[in-house]
């Protein structure tokens, strides 16, 4: 399955996506609405709910713009140093110890989404291309298939960095956490439908040039792996957001280095979830929209 | 005033404390109970909220539990190497910028709870003792009076790390985040009781004994300069915590280094707000907790 969160007639709502690319509404037990996927994977029962919104839910508009699948997930943690190729490009050797930091979850932002260059550090904003975990059923001390069973979805992540502001100190958070610089999504995809994820491609481009190709398992730790890992220290809970690290290929490591200016557009993409694509804007400046943008973030989406 | 929420019938309920150091409960408009602190801080109107409360409210019994003040706050933002004495045992210099990094809101735990040492690491749990802010009104960008003014008050805080863990990677959330392990409170002061904060003492003792012992005024930022940079990167909302920073005297700088152990107390102190005492406890173990605990808790607030 393949779950959303559309924005119709002003409100947001939690969707399933249908074979033929349109999206249909889940509400719960009672017939209400359910507003974030985050709300609908704290329901017990939310595979059925969303199974059932697939035959009687109702059908959004062709064209209906995409928002965060995750509007207000309990914690946003993310892990660093997880692929060969961006360890090797960042002059780190192979860790013992997933490396983990978090972002506050008012960092996210949607699909489609126009993200500001900060005023303050306009010169300095790279992008990070990332798989991410979608918590479902949660728990603590998970191990092996427990720590696979807890995962509910698949989702897509840009884990923008204002670089110069991330390395003022040692600790990285300040630079990761900036209001709604962290695009996620399009969708959120169950893993029944990523069985082979290590072999699965995540490619960056950015203004249509390839910057980020590589295949999952050169991910360091497995997303099993990490589940369990964070497990062991605190409790998982449904909707939680785990970014799990992103490959080579970011700006700061290039020669020169290269970060994004205003006017660029980032595309996140894998073959079974879709494409994150985003454009970066300089602060204060008013924004023109391409006419097209919300149709294209549906259209674009596998 | 004197914020708090305490344990009743089974149920949380925020309260605030009379001249006689007893608790009415909170209600807003509809009557209905508040139950978290950063809950009451989301109504506009709370301080009259709080002064209604302090005439109307529901008297709790003598002996009543607090809890943690803020018991599921959006989010909980650290700072590292704030104090001067501190930096110099750690081997740092003083810097040009705040060290922000962050826990999961699920590692706090409240005043008087045992607090687990875990399974996997428990020889190397040390204690932080902290000035910690409570946003109030919030907002982005605030600058000096502003930021003052979007405070809603002062608790204390045990910043407990698992060293080890801390220490595994270049970032330090995963040894800071542990669930549970952060106690905080006994209750959130409002500024207007603490004008002259920088001369006030936070006092660390374990087990009786003096451990950690400074003035605020030895903070490197200034808690207004530190709600004013971290509005710059992120907006603030009503109910978030930030914990200022610990002073020197902490276990793993002590030469021989000194760690938590199984039946270990730690009171972090400071005139105006409190005692913020809890027991430290091997994992697994059943605890034997003292008869007085809970009338403790209470009688030890001043």
């Amino acid at each position: 399955m393949r779950l959303a969160v559309l924005e119709h007639e002003g409100a947001a709502l939690a969707a399933v996506e249908l074979a033929d690319g349109s999206f249909t509404t889940i509400a719960d037990r009672e017939g209400r609405p359910i507003r974030d996927v985050a709300e609908l994977l704290k329901q017990q029962d939310w595979p059925a709910l969303a199974r059932e919104a697939m035959k009687t839910g109702q059908r959004l508009p062709a064209g209906t713009a995409l928002l965060a699948p995750l509007r207000a997930p309990e914690s946003v943690i993310c892990v660093g140093v997880n692929y060969r190729a961006h360890i090797a490009e960042m002059g780190d050797t192979v860790p013992l110890w997933p490396t983990l930091f978090s972002k506050l979850p008012r960092a996210l932002t949607g699909p489609g989404a126009v993200v500001e260059l900060p005023a303050a550090a306009p010169d300095n904003v790279d992008y990070e291309g990332e798989l991410a975990i979608v918590i479902g059923t949660g728990g603590r001390d998970l191990e092996g298939q427990e720590a696979w069973d807890a995962i509910a979805g698949f989702t897509l992540a840009n884990d923008v960095s204002v670089r110069d502001v991330q390395f003022r100190t040692g600790q990285w958070f300040a630079g990761k956490t900036w209001e709604a610089m962290t695009p996620i999504g399009p969708v959120i995809v169950t893993p029944d439908e990523l069985l082979d994820l290590d072999s699965r491609e995540l490619r960056v481009h950015v203004n249509g040039q390839s910057r980020q190709l590589a295949t999952i398992g050169d991910q360091v730790f497995t997303v099993t792996t990490l589940v369990s890992y964070i497990s062991s220290i605190v409790s998982l809970r449904p909707g939680d957001l785990i970014l799990t690290g992103t490959p080579g290929g970011v700006g700061v490591a290039m020669d020169p280095q290269k970060f994004l200016r205003d006017g660029d557009e980032v595309k996140v993409a894998m073959d079974g979830i879709g494409v994150l694509r985003n454009t970066f804007h300089t602060s204060g400046r008013p924004v023109e929209l391409e006419d097209d943008r919300q149709t294209t973030v549906v259209a674009g989406v596998r």
